[in-house]
């Protein structure tokens, strides 16, 4: 019962059976290979963005510190949430990939941002001695479970145009907003007027493959550059090629991201029907929640693994409701779903449903 | 017949089975997996060190960069050889890791660094003007396919202790130098007076995993920090675990050296006996020669695959002698190689080996 | 009548003499003359400081991104107000000189850093996923021309040590700061917790010098080493030392701080007694006031500079009070003051007083 | 009887003059005052280059690590000499401000780079493995005392844009080589392929000025940016305004240029005359000689100031000819000459010239 993190699942299994099949033989090292073509060609067809710049990495970071890389220079202002990943969880390596720019961390309620916000803090710049206006980043789906409709990105790249900058997308939970919103990839990004995208697919069932995707092709030379020079261009970019390939063959990203957001949809149902309501709706597949202290006692001790915001656990109120985080993963499936809410239930627990 | 790069090569079916056997339902993230915490004591065992800090990362530059980023400050000097793949072929990864140390690059006959060349160039510096001493880099098995001597390892060391600063180990083709002196991890390195490694896997026989070994503990979360920070912090860490736990088991990354070695002597040797000795003594798994334009024209037209470093191949005396790179990997067997030898020799060519 | 800033102001004779002293013959160079020598010597005795590293610079955002760089890491965060100039008005430096440190610009009533807010910023570090804690970093006076009290500062540095980090005081304004509280250098620095210093000079009289200086004499020569790489070594050192020395003598410092002050009260006075309370009361060299539309149309037109930080100037309602900054440097004298303020109340204008 | 460095030397008293005429009551700060504008326009004048971007900067290497960092990319390398000052003096400073490009130091007879060893050091680059083709940078007069004839100068330029990138003159003693060739400041860069020049002052009589100078306007703002975040622009603008002003008035920078070469080749040609041939013809206000160790006994014995850069002096071959290093700043006349020649050659000595 891991709702930890979607980084804490498995591969595919159709992704590992394209490892095996990618690994036979020898190959051009440094993505000259076959399999890496072909990623990129269904990237730029998932995206209808032809000319598209398409660069793998491993790491989810590392898409977006290049990203924001490419698009910012070394004294300019970076405009993104408070609680943005590339702010929180990244060790500074936006900061270290850029040379230096410097993160304007704005408040947004459920971690989006808004153009009330943004719009006063770009004004504020422009002077030599300060810092300048640079890319927007936004995340879809945020760090707070919510998805950015698309009038609303439109309205935030607006902004961003008006003021001469970029946006990047970083779309490590990109499969799981798209499918939220039920529209193309397109039309969550250039249509919307986003410029770059961190192209998840790690969170979402890969052993380690995202996509930089900038689509004015001018930045390919130079964002390839900057890979290499940041240790992330792999001599066997087959095996990234080869995930990537099968992640988006037949569907399988979307059909992986529909799995997680309706495990989460049960979930969250579940725990509604014991009393438990998000702190705010989840719109993909994650949820922040408040249960007892005594439920959370019961979970934990049937070993449930999950972040738990608020404590003790150990001591205190066995009613005091604290906060935790529940993430699913696409092979997170409903039989784990029921055994969590029955534990939470104080109900009789059914048997374990298999790997999962 | 590609003797391109090791790069080339495939995964063992050893590590791809490893691979499948981690893929088993949900697992810590960022490293707290099992499959990491058995790569890194095998590491550990294998080098006698069980204090040295150890941490995976996928990329051979990204080894060396994290390596040399903690031993040097930015406002140092890097000692390495004007061949080195840190000065020659990372982009700058180095400069970039490092903050802007400069790679001070010095002629070395045969890609290996002498006392002769480096102590003055350490001792020219000091002053507040120039850059200050920083590491020394040697790289074993190095760049051209030579190996360092035990004794020409502790000569260095020693002269790098002497001013004050620390020794790093590029071993991209650490295995290779290894099994053709014979000796233990420990001794071609802290024994020898090495302070940090990349101790490489990806050249041989891995999809993609290297560890950076640096021997004194206290620089073990530095180190740890700087990998987040350049994001070559794993989320799936497992999967880079498995490969490392299964490449130090049962010896199987000395028997993947050990292949490729012999398959490059057999190379050389048949080259040999065709008239076209090596420009120097090959010691590893590399070597280069210089072959008829002829000869080179044969071989191309057969898909013979590897680096000419002279030219033009299409056009000049057929006899003229044109300098070549001929690299082996673990999976190149001696068939490729009689193929190989047969049409530089201009005989009947035997039938293909199978996938190599 | 210019109110615009301190930077506005002219060179004391005293220190001009001093430029002209130094002036003779020949001196070695890079700072290794006397008169840098007596003027670290004279910050030290001002300082009760006698091995504390002690380097010469031109710009007070110099002094204030090597001190930094000097107390972070590249991984950390440092911790300052959201109004704080290494924050807003050094165009990303203090970032560029740290290899990449981020700023967490906190909420800060008046300018200045409260326990409150620090602690939590503090405590939610941690983790190899975000920043690291870094240094805490203060203004003093403030840039809203507040001062901290030593109990104050006291407080925020036993927190940072809490933490096991260390505080660096931006003395931009340090002795207008000094002379408000009537304490010793020693008491608002080292004794009150204070790790790093940047003391300035420049807006208090001198040409352009600043002086970094951090009481742990083992960072000297790391600070030295990057003031070289950051270009702040001057060759002619003299012309700095021969400033600094004149300021720490017989005073000078002091009694320009002391005029500073003394002006900025006369100007608040004044303009409370017209009706024109500060916007907070201001205890160093500048105030922060509304006063009407038709005011400053009064007072712009007949030449006075100032910020106006709200607008328009030119139309609406001649009552509506605009916010502004006004600040007074050491050469700005009651004369100046009284016109200013017969402008302002619409009186007749008494004749100028003179170059300033 | 200072040889050491033109930065030993005093500022020209008209010089001094000019900052006291600028020192009158308050100045727009931060480079917005008329003394910059005039320096500014005078340099433009100078270099018969109305458009180009022109910034002051307080030291040569400042001008250097801003005119390459505008010119190279992070990933780039800088071909330069392996005696280049950007190599060699500036403890890293080119790497950091340019966010760690590689000074590809090449080999150069008397400081002077040539065709045959910069083709092919170019030509080598280009793969995404490596450094990517960045600027060239030249000295101009060299770290040798030697300058560029003018169809040198055109050759390298020619051949950087051959390969498409810039050029950088490195112009520390640029008035110096000016007038040893007699040409105009448009000659010896635009009109020659040059693309940025650091215009040094401060060796040549001014207190600490140098200008930043880069022919293509469109750079004007981001060096402006650069200038700023590297903490080198100047709260106080108008001292170094002035000083700038003052040296292109009525070609005073001319003038102490001609001066100091005139006193140089007085001692070169004394020294020949006592048999002390220098060790290659020098064109500047520099010359490497090698004189006896007696002679160099006498010379330290009577206080005589420059760098001996063999020994040791105390012991060995009175006749032992080592190697030292001569420089004329504008304020070393001829009565100075000759008392370091009559010691020299052991005759009476002359009293002694004044300051100087």
């Amino acid at each position: 019962m891991n709702f930890a993190s979607d980084n804490a699942g498995p591969v595919h299994p159709r992704v590992i059976s394209a490892l095996i099949d990618a690994n036979e033989g020898h190959a051009p090292a440094y993505g000259a290979d076959r399999w890496t073509a072909d990623a990129v060609e269904r990237i730029r067809d998932a995206f209808e963005a032809p000319e598209a710049a398409v660069h793998l990495v491993a790491t989810g970071t590392a898409a977006n510190a290049l990203a924001l890389a490419t698009l910012a220079r070394p004294w300019d202002a970076i405009f993104c949430t408070a609680v943005a990943h590339i702010h929180e969880d990244e060790c500074n390596a936006p900061e270290a990939f850029s040379g230096g720019a410097k993160l304007l961390a704005l408040p947004a309620p459920q971690a989006k941002l808004t153009p009330e916000v943004l719009r006063p803090a770009m004004a504020a710049l422009g002077s030599v001695h300060g810092p300048q206006r640079g890319p927007v980043s936004i995340t879809q789906a945020t760090e707070k479970g919510t998805v950015y409709a698309l009038d609303e990105i439109r309205t935030l790249t607006a902004l961003a145009r008006e003021f001469g900058v970029r946006t990047h997308l970083d779309g490590a939970r990109f499969a799981n907003a798209l499918v939220h919103l039920g529209c193309t990839p397109a039309e969550m990004t250039w249509k919307a007027g986003i410029d770059a995208v961190s192209f998840g697919g790690t969170k979402n069932g890969l052993m380690g493959v995202e996509a930089v995707v900038i689509f004015d092709p001018a930045q390919s030379w130079e964002l390839e550059l900057r890979r290499k020079r940041a240790a992330h261009l792999f001599s066997k970019g087959r095996y990234l090629g080869a995930q990537m390939a099968a992640y988006l063959t037949d569907g399988l990203w979307l059909d992986m991201a529909r799995a997680a957001n309706a495990s989460l949809s049960l979930l969250v149902e579940g725990l509604r029907a014991l009393g438990h309501a998000p702190e705010w709706e989840p719109e993909a597949n994650l949820v922040f929640v408040r249960l007892p202290r005594a439920t959370h006692q019961r979970l934990r001790a049937a070993g449930a693994t999950y972040h738990l915001w608020e404590g003790p656990l150990d001591a205190g109120d066995p009613e005091e409701p604290l906060l935790c985080r529940l993430v699913c993963d696409w092979s997170v499936g409903p039989g784990t779903v029921d055994r969590f809410l029955a534990i939470a239930a104080g109900r009789p627990v059914p048997s374990a449903p298999g790997p999962c």
